[in-house]
């Protein structure tokens, strides 16, 4: 694969001391860098720099989404990729805080996408040194404390076309599906590596263009799951839903709303990996997805309207 | 990458009848096939056929080991990068059940490896169908129940020259690595994916050769761990060493011999993957080590001896 | 205290061999006494010969409550306070399986009581011998697997007036109420001992009589109750609710309905416990309780309803 | 029972700021009051004000252990057996922070024992109120946050004494025992209510007197012990052994030195209790010691002869 992982989100908030308080003091990520507009932030064990850019703006969101290639070559290929298909390529910019020249093209769904090589691999200081050298940065055990990014989740009105977006020009594969009566794709879940997936697009029932569904950090264990829900609670922050097991993925799940109204997730993966090279996406139908989430759990009526920005006038 | 993941681990037992029945009834896999001298057997998320090949033999240890490749043209490159290689081929084999046609060679200290593209993968019955149709069979939650297959363990007089054996004909990368004050390396762990590892090669010190240390499932929770251990214990498994968390991989293990005297482990990796394309091996120093495991253990000394098969006349 | 705990409960079945079959190969009690119309059973850790009376009936719902006095001398002053009482006393009976000679008296809305000393305790055999003798037997990790009986939840028209009844005949306290806004006891948990329950009771809304709510064995972790739900998913039994965390005496939860309908719970509750000796009721008013359950999990419409025996011709 | 519960433990140390910033900082105590010398401590769902009274001192170990009794009556009456009693009784003390008047005595070995019946309950403030009414506190997930006291360690020269102690002035029972070759007890194990203890005495080997072996606080749940394991590994605290379980008691254990050299452990006895009124005590043979913890672990040398203060000139 010509990508190896997704890097960093960027994510907007028209409130950000509290967005940022949340992220550091409630979820538990840390700030390596900060400049006008934005906080560089990372879980414990993420190796690089950052992977939540969190940027001051007027309304909520997505800002862009980053990508790391596999190599300075594997990065050209897919530039010229995305050069040679019919999407939205904006070509390159200079980089940021963390991470060297990036290529950016564009969803026609309105989500601007990232990929970069080069990279700033973070390097802790005395004070998060950790204790066993393998890991990136100490295990602070502030808060939610997740070990590193997983996945974020977009809507676009047509899935099928994000799925041909994400399959030209990221080369990513998909694993799991949900197939709807109506001949439409109700979601897909892509990945570009072993994990089960790192980005899904469900369909946007809002009417919002470019929105985010959620993003979510992994957790090494599903008790750290349960015990997240204890802080959240603790902090007034609104769970939405869980936790609970996702049927699809099998993802242990919970969903919160930062201050500003974006949707978090931390979740937990068990040791499920998709390994088998020549995996055929599991198809899920809408009889299938009648039966709730994996133990019952009917899905809560926001999880399927709710995205950021709002969309003025509808509730979603 | 060239090859995608371990495959299967052919282990060899002179007490089959004992040995199947603990990998069955107390570690918690299920048998796929049979035939005259084997069983074959697979985790409830295992995809292919089968994971461990059980043979009765006259000894115990390491049958061969299978990995399989990301694609045919990917099998055809490994093929061709080992037969230009100085190290010993021995060709193509028919296959096995489970999978097609695969290529057997061989490390210089006499552990045979194959790798093979065409596989059957696992088609559930009835009885074994998953309520969750993205898992591979039902969790049937008999025994310890590991969900899949995760790694092995072999042992070798010089891992350097093992080092060259996995980089040269796997492809495999190193992850991490411990350096001896004497300048050899005491051990290295590979992979070929995203895991941390999937094969380690740690320093033979009985004199034996081609011998096993162990091989290991992942299970999804470090909870799942520690109710192998009441397993084990309630069904008079030698536990040697054990539930602790390693230092180098982070992993939460659990070793136990079966019947015929060889190691077997649980683990648990938590959330932690190798995502960086190019993550520099973590280096162990013996002075690192003299810490002992992660949370501060003392290696027992079996762990540094035992292998199997047994060498005559040392108790190692 | 001169009642020392929850010893056991008979619960009613129509489908005998079904419900029999739920609790040992799924739900993980064990087997240790049969008559013509009943079974005797009991999880792995509870010391007496058993906590759950399995019998075959016309309909579902409790058959009768056992509590087991503290001493002989113990028993004897609950039986005269019970005597004094204006709550029907139905008097001695020789005993059963398991226990002595017990002294049954009646709550108001039909729940038949019984309280005794002398009990069998049970002895396991050769194959349920425990490796650790501290335990009562061999920890079989069938199943869900829980370790031993924790509580029972009944409904009364009228839980003030139950109330009185638990707190005259029993000598329990009460350690959480519901205080509904029109004046009535919404529910009331009660202990004997330093548990923060042994029975609840809610309020009937289905207009039946004498029913039960559920009947709960408590696990020794949280991830007994995840791993629970996986193996009643895997076993088609109907999760009602859960897992999730109760506000109310913060218990970890997940409800099914065994194969004859008969509400069964398997749950945890930490190390939470009640060892202040002048614990003051905690009282959770109707806006409490419009919160919804401790992560905010609303509570699903059945739990209001759905009781054993079912009432004719109500859905309830 | 006339006592209740172990109420608090006082405990000593030479090195106050620095065993302070371990309780609160690392292992998660707060802090309800000071004094001149004391800091007093406690857990976030202890219900008295404090459980842990901090003493600067010359040298390191238990400063008093107090006991609360179930009324004012049953305190009157456990005052009177103790003055009835071969033991050395001190009379009543005027109080603390946290508890009215208290009668203090001694066992034959030196540790100073208190008992009370007014007590101050802990009121929390706005800042620490929970979200959950039933708790006393916030669950402010700070270190390893246990939830309550659990038990305490103390060494005696003569075990078969202290237990004569215990039953005497405390009406302590007794749940297990360590029965030596010799004919002595090697340990005991003690409770005034359902936990499974709540004091226990193992033999001196160091010459001490009036020592401590460990103080204890238990968590919900055993991830919270790995969890608990990692804090301390980041933070520079000396792990002498575990997690691992106890053969005795089934506790999931961790211990580890505070800066001033006391052991502290942080222990889960999942859902274990003592529900049985004329439970046998367990008695374990020097055999049955040889098998190590419940999964095999050796116990650590310096578990049999660290104990506070230390002793001079012995290494113990």
């Amino acid at each position: 694969m010509d990508i190896a992982h997704l890097g960093h989100v960027e994510m907007l908030t028209d409130r950000f001391d509290a967005t940022l308080d949340f992220f550091t003091r409630v979820y538990g990520l840390t700030v390596s860098g900060r400049d006008a507009t934005s906080a560089y932030l990372r879980a414990w064990d993420d190796y690089e720099f950052h992977t939540l850019k969190l940027t001051a703006a007027e309304t909520t969101g997505v800002g862009h989404i980053g990508y790391r290639a596999a190599s300075a070559e594997a990065l050209d290929r897919r530039v010229a990729a995305i050069e040679a298909s019919d999407f939205v390529a904006h070509g390159w910019v200079d980089g940021d805080q963390g991470h060297g020249p990036a290529f950016r093209f564009e969803d026609p769904f309105g989500h601007l996408f990232e990929i970069y090589w080069e990279t700033e691999k973070y390097r802790h200081g005395e004070a998060d040194r950790p204790a066993l050298k393998n890991n990136a940065s100490r295990f602070h055990a502030t808060g939610a404390c997740p070990r590193r990014l997983d996945h974020l989740n977009l809507l676009a009105q047509d899935v099928t076309e994000f799925r041909r977006f994400m399959e030209t020009c990221l080369g990513s594969r998909v694993t799991e599906l949900i197939q709807l009566d109506n001949g439409r794709l109700g979601g897909c879940w892509f990945t570009v590596n072993n994990k089960g997936y790192d980005l899904a697009c469900t369909e946007e029932h809002g009417g919002g263009r470019g929105r985010l569904h959620h993003v979510t950090y992994a957790a090494d264990q599903r008790e750290d799951i349960l015990r997240a829900a204890d802080i959240f609670l603790e902090n007034g922050v609104h769970i939405e839903t869980g936790p609970h097991k996702h049927a699809i993925q099998n993802t242990f799940f919970l969903y919160v709303w930062e201050p500003a109204g974006n949707r978090v997730e931390i979740a937990n993966a068990g040791a499920r990996l998709i390994l088998d090279p020549d995996w055929e996406p599991v198809v899920w139908t809408e009889a299938d997805r009648k039966k709730g989430q994996a133990w019952g759990l009917k899905t809560i009526e926001t999880f399927h309207t709710h995205g950021t920005p709002p969309v003025p006038g509808t509730g979603a």
